[in-house]
């Protein structure tokens, strides 16, 4: 009997749990909310990523450790490492959480990214505009998400306001500022690599953000093989640079047929949610499998598949239940504004009864926008 | 926030409970056993079925109720029906209890069933091997399961070892004397029906039985048009009979191309695991829906799937995991003989891909037997 600790008890952790079971694996959650959904489906430690008496009791009855949150503290998952195995290695968490050393390596492997500069202060802020010259974006290094932290500098008359916003973080998360790039396309590439350096990636994954967090995900992502073969080989060579356990998800931007590296999330990822239905194997199960060492599963799609997140509260579930490739994911969380709280899947064979499913669901939930550029996408 | 009762902790509940987590649902398990497996992932009130205590703290937690097991005492089932919605109705889980009611109400639907008798006492046993000949089997008609309570009388001269095994529960459960039908093929009927009288039923699926339990499964069963259209009206009768509401498997011998009802479980089936991965709705997740109300999920299937149950201990995962379309399902439980452990799904785009899977992993398993039939039926 092998139990699975995961760092984070949110929707990640939850889905990782139903996809395991099936593999025998039981879980421990660590969350420092006990009413965190993933507890709804798994035994939990209630505690602080750093409060050392929850971290040993999570350690002691686990076999292997994992994430569903990219934030715990290094020094938290390094500690773990001299009691079990952790997957991913807190180096690869390490560099995954500091937008300046993950672009700094990205560059190093020869992965193109939007201009960047370290902002350590204001001097280097006004210095940083200079170079990389207006729109760009002022970010924090470490604990953004869901679009949180970032500044737009429309215009060198936005410095002001950014500093006011961000600069007291400076010197706490740090700082980062980014070429704004005018991409046409957003993808990612989803990808697992396991234990004995096997690679395997899922087809490329094309993302749609609403003020900072992803609406809509599409895959197959309709792009030409070239583009797709570089994706994956940036992928794979982020992913054997830190050698590199389990389920990550690589950003990008698209301009003008050229790729650029966003982020690297070093988990399994609201992009490749779709993965559920659409895939012969999810994300979910391949992270598990990375992580325990057992044979990847096949990253094949079955038709063609669309993620649509429910942010803030749920929807009616009937348009989706009534469609014959929709499928429901409930995260069992009490509503909040800006809060994800489920998506839905819907599967098809053929990219047009794909946008036609589209169309109904939106229509029928008022959510025409939602599903538009998606629709746009497969017309 | 809705909770869903399962009367019954094997691996039906469980696989209920981890289809029905995206849906939101949450679980509360009723079983005698502390350990049930169920119990890994959905909370329990332990306790006996006839138990009122227990009963009354189950029925305070849960909105609705529903099975995992058939031989709930259909009293404490009716006694349910008073505090929350219980599908399937009672009637129904009594009937499909009853090997002569269940075999009676084929007959008045006019679904051709091998011949029977009821058997109360010695004299009727004799006199109903007279009518039937041999062979024939002598079954209890309540509480037999996977080939137990059954005893095949294969000329005259068994009818008094037959009487030793079962006699004295005539007096209890009852017993049932079948002709013996010298079948081709076992075919089985997995089907839902929703609140709303709403039918859906997977492809037809062919079973192997070794030592009365099954052993391996093949969707879709290679049939033609008329056979599968007659099992399909068979099944969607005595559902409508039933009034029957969530899933159901009805299990058919086929003898030179025409069809028997054997029996009706009334519940997730063991012949219908694949659709986990097999469909594009699982038998566990269409039964929660119906047994909410909400809309039934499409049962196409996607390619081509086969079931291989492991019994007594889970072999090897190896085997299965690297094959492409492999599945592993293992439910948590330690190893006893004859024990239902857990299962494998192998999915294929084509027969031939499946056959060439399946005779993979016999050989890496050492089950070439479990496999040949499948193999046999795909060439
Ligand atoms: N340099 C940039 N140029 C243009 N748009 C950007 C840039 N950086 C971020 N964005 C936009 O903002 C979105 C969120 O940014 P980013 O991925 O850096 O934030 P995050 O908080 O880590 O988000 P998530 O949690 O979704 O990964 C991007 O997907 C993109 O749409
Ligand atoms: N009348 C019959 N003629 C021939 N074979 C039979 C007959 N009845 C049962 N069998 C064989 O025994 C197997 C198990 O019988 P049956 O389904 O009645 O038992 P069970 O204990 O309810 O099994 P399960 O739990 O698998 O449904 C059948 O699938 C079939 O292979």
């Amino acid at each position: 009997m092998t139990t699975v600790g995961i760092l984070g008890g949110g929707q990640l952790a939850r889905m990782m749990a139903l996809a395991g079971a099936p593999l025998g694996l039981r879980f421990l959650v660590l969350d420092t909310a006990g009413d965190a959904c993933a507890g709804q489906f798994a035994p939990m430690v209630v505690g602080d990523y750093t409060d050392r008496a929850a971290l040993e009791e999570f350690a002691s009855r686990i076999d292997v450790a994992t994430f569903d949150f990219e934030n715990v503290p290094a020094e938290s998952a390094q500690w773990l490492t001299g009691k079990v195995p952790v997957f991913p290695n807190p180096r690869a968490l390490a560099t995954a959480q500091d937008r300046l050393a993950e672009k700094t390596l990205f560059r190093e492997l020869g992965i193109p990214v939007p201009p960047f500069a370290d902002v350590p202060d204001r001097a280097a802020l006004d210095a940083a505009v200079a170079v990389l010259g207006t729109p760009c974006i002022l970010k924090t290094r470490r604990l953004g998400y869901d679009g949180k932290g970032q500044f737009r500098i429309k215009t060198p008359a936005d410095v002001e306001a950014a500093w006011d916003a961000l600069g007291a973080q400076a010197a706490t998360v740090g700082l980062i500022l980014e070429g704004f790039v005018a991409f046409q396309r957003e993808l990612s590439v989803v990808a697992v690599r396991g234990r004995d350096g096997e690679f395997r990636a899922w087809p490329l994954t094309e993302n749609w953000h609403v003020d900072g967090v992803l609406s809509a995900s599409l895959a197959p992502a309709p792009v030409d093989d070239a583009l797709r073969e570089t994706a994956l080989s940036h992928a794979r060579k982020l992913a054997e640079a830190l050698d590199y356990v389990g389920v990550f998800a690589l950003e990008l931007f698209c301009r003008d047929g050229e790729l650029l590296a966003n982020e690297m999330a070093p988990r399994v990822h609201n992009s490749g949610h779709w993965t559920i239905e659409g895939s012969e194997t999810s994300q979910f199960q391949n992270h598990l499998r990375a992580v325990l060492g057992l044979p990847l599963g096949d990253t094949r799609m079955l038709g063609h598949a669309c993620m649509l997140n429910w942010i803030g509260a749920m929807p009616d579930a009937g348009p989706v239940l009534r469609e014959a490739g929709g499928h429901w994911h409930d995260y069992g969380k009490p509503p909040r504004a800006g809060r994800k709280v489920g998506h839905a899947t819907v599967r098809a064979e053929h990219p047009a009864e794909l946008a036609a499913s589209l169309r109904r669901i939106g229509e029928a939930l008022g959510r025409q926008a939602q599903v538009a550029p998606v629709i746009a996408r497969l017309g």
